[in-house]
């Protein structure tokens, strides 16, 4: 006999991306940033006393909830730190959707929202982007006649690297009656000229909660630490009621708090990063590999049927360089590669054009 | 109009105990280990690479299942890593209970495990402690009546120090029907003369889990790490399906790891802790201040009426000395007080000399 929830039970957990713990691979699978964390959050680390780790941390991380609040111009009180983004995806969950209510999320998306709302045995209704990945024009209507009770919109988007304003974002916001998360995992990718600015919409709108992550933008993947940004009215029950009393251990505050404090730092990898993005795009057209504009730091990369993504994706793995591929509607024949340095880059197009001229 | 649950909305959270972030006082409270973390744990700081954390960390924390497989002479596949012991907690009950059904705990018990049944929505069946603390005799009969799916002991008890055998634990298992997640954060602080050793009954029980975790015997309730116990038929759906992907983070594994294998540095402390534990309760009971046997690391104290226990905490706090006061039934002419150095406990019998000469 099982002692397993039925629903728990039946079904299967989120398998992530492959984590070789070795340096020889080109690991262009889960969209780490390619350079190393601020030198702040090293001296941060060197400064920290393993006797202070003897007691609980600051349950409330109140010093990084106070440099996020100034980084973003809102109030402390708008932030929740969190062990990794994940963890807000659930608490939102948690506090806000029941096992009678439904969770709208397009399709295709971050396919760790399913399993989140397997666990939590809601129904999920996915609503498909239209050809070129944008939004369908009737989005906040289809959420509202579902009676959605949270939706979940990835700006820019995963896997597409597609990207929405901050005026599309408001008008969703106004119009959609229940919870509007928007994961902003890969906002820090965003070209700066599309002037994107989200967290102002915290204070204009009830309903909007921005996810934050500091694994990609900051480099800390290995850190587990994302936050995030909303009214006060959202933001207080996951704070003091639904989240685990000390969620955030007192090594990762300081090295959090240290890498928002250099965000200088983490921007000039930003740039670097867009424009890799830029050439690496160019150079995957070249070779006849179309790829959708993207505003993240990966490309979403069509594979002629010649090659086959499967095959594209075992004989670059073959080579000790690994991407992504997802066995799901519409990605089949695409591959997912996050941006490297040059020199990853370099060596990913160099395998590529090999493998391109065996396959004519 | 407010987004949450209804009964997230109708609850209260957990208020954890005052962790002033100061070094200037003394602090009993909240059951942390007077000593420092082990040296092989600094050691193990000192050489993380922050370049690495760039990626994310082993999904598994396979280093850190192996290390304490080997020092629980159990398999990898029985070890459950997890963010502290209250994210194990909060793991049992959404793996294993509805919201139609019961969990149960005995009164009094840890304060925490009634606000995760609310966040869960599941009803909590509290089951009174006899007058002496011990459990009732009918525990199990009482616990298969009420059909619950869950019940959560604590050994030895918090907060009154009881002990439990293993002998009873393994009857308690093989009577009760549901899950037994027997929650051992002091296990550490048992005398070894009662050759307490649960371990082997998660091979002998298939609804057993027992819940560890670094915060009290290693000294490092700052990192937040804990882990489970269990069969693997407990423990892979846990593992695999219901904990948030990547839990805990590369600095946190790598630190816990080399706690584990310093155990015998932390075993001294223990040592340490006991035999203050014994002077402790002698000067208190010299004091006319009543203590029930402790097999952890603090003392359950009766206040006399004189002095009442809250003006009692009050005056301690005024002089820099935290203990903890619970408004409850039957712990409201109590105090816990956790065994500090010596130093610290010498501090407070000469205080609490005062006190008591004062108020005769």
């Amino acid at each position: 006999m099982s002692f397993q929830r039925p629903h728990i039970e039946a079904m299967q957990g989120y398998v992530p991306g492959e984590q070789p713990q070795t340096t020889s691979v080109i690991k262009l699978n889960t969209n780490e940033n390619p350079y190393p964390p601020s030198p702040l959050v090293q001296a941060a680390l060197s400064q920290v006393d393993i006797a202070t780790l003897r007691r609980y941390p600051p349950p409330t991380a109140k010093e990084f909830r106070e440099v996020a609040a100034t980084l973003h111009q809102v109030a402390p009180e708008n932030i929740i730190p969190t062990n990794g983004g994940d963890e807000l995806l659930r608490l939102v969950m948690t506090t806000f959707v029941g096992s009678e209510d439904i969770i709208a999320v397009t399709k295709p998306s971050y396919s760790l929202y399913p399993v989140l709302a397997e666990v939590q045995n809601t129904s999920l209704a996915e609503i498909e982007l239209n050809d070129d990945w944008s939004m369908p024009d009737d989005f906040a209507q289809q959420l509202n006649t579902l009676g959605a009770k949270l939706a979940i919109v990835v700006n820019p988007h995963a896997p597409t690297g597609s990207f929405l304003s901050t005026e599309y974002l408001s008008a969703l916001a106004a119009e959609f009656k229940g919870v509007l998360l928007i994961d902003e995992a890969y906002v820090d990718f965003i070209d700066p000229d599309k002037h994107y600015d989200s967290s102002p919409l915290i204070n204009k709108h009830d309903n909007i909660i921005l996810l934050r992550t500091l694994s990609k933008g900051y480099s800390l993947a290995g850190l587990r630490f994302g936050y995030g940004i909303g009214p006060e009215s959202l933001i207080s029950p996951m704070m003091f009621k639904t989240r685990d009393s000390y969620n955030t251990d007192l090594i990762a505050q300081k090295l959090a708090t240290a890498a928002l404090q250099s965000v200088a730092y983490a921007a000039e990898t930003w740039d670097k990063v867009r424009a890799s993005r830029a050439t690496l795009t160019a150079q995957l057209e070249k070779l006849g590999l179309h790829t959708h504009p993207s505003q993240t730091n990966f490309l979403l990369c069509d594979i002629p049927e010649n090659l086959g993504a499967l095959a594209l994706y075992e004989a670059l793995k073959a080579q000790n360089i690994l991407v992504r591929y997802f066995d799901q509607d519409r990605l089949r024949h695409r591959l997912r590669i996050s941006v490297g340095t040059e020199s990853e880059n370099a060596a990913l197009v160099d395998t590529l054009a090999a493998l391109v001229s065996e396959a004519e």
